[in-house]
């Protein structure tokens, strides 16, 4: 019998009860991260500079450490990077993602027995 | 040490690639089967009947089973009601809900540890 039922999930992470991390500031700090660049990074997620600085300045003002840096000057001008913090966040974010999909997919296969 | 960050999800699930039961299609069944009247359910929820009505359509339509249905006529003029598939259903949705947030607070202490 096909599973013809799914189960998905949104997750997000609060600290001191407000907004921490959740899909979008990772996209954007994973985009930071492989581009180098803010304004690349925006580019490539297709939204405004201005709606990533809001993200960013609510992504520092809720963090207990920093997860993205700007640095001035130097060979290259200065950038947008993520820190070694910011990086181990982002893989225990998308961990915690993985498993609770195969926690859900495992739970949703009794809703196939309801009658 | 307080724990101070806390994860916070939200679930649905979909039949046949279609949204079938999330949040608010759950508050909108519960308010029906404890009113017993799909007026009464909007007034409580705070929403138009209009929408309601959207809400129960796009359940139907998805649904493998009816989770609600109408009556007709009667002493009491008919009303709207859960099915007993809907009830279980709701009941499913509830303690997977439930289940999740136990998990996710477990996965989450880790969270701490992370320098």
């Amino acid at each position: 019998m096909p599973n013809s039922f799914s189960i998905k999930s949104r997750l997000w992470i609060e600290h001191e009860d407000q907004m921490f991390l959740g899909e979008g500031r990772v996209k954007l700090l994973k985009a930071i991260h492989k581009e180098g660049s803010l304004n690349k990074a925006c580019k490539e997620e297709g939204i405004s500079y201005k709606k990533a600085w809001k993200l960013l300045e609510g992504l520092n003002a809720s963090a207990p450490k920093p997860l993205v840096v700007k640095s001035t000057g130097g060979k290259n001008g200065g950038g947008t990077s993520v820190t070694p913090y910011g990086l181990k966040i982002i893989a225990f974010y998308e961990d915690i993602n993985e498993r609770c999909w195969s926690f859900l997919d495992k739970e949703l296969k009794k809703i196939e027995e309801i009658e």
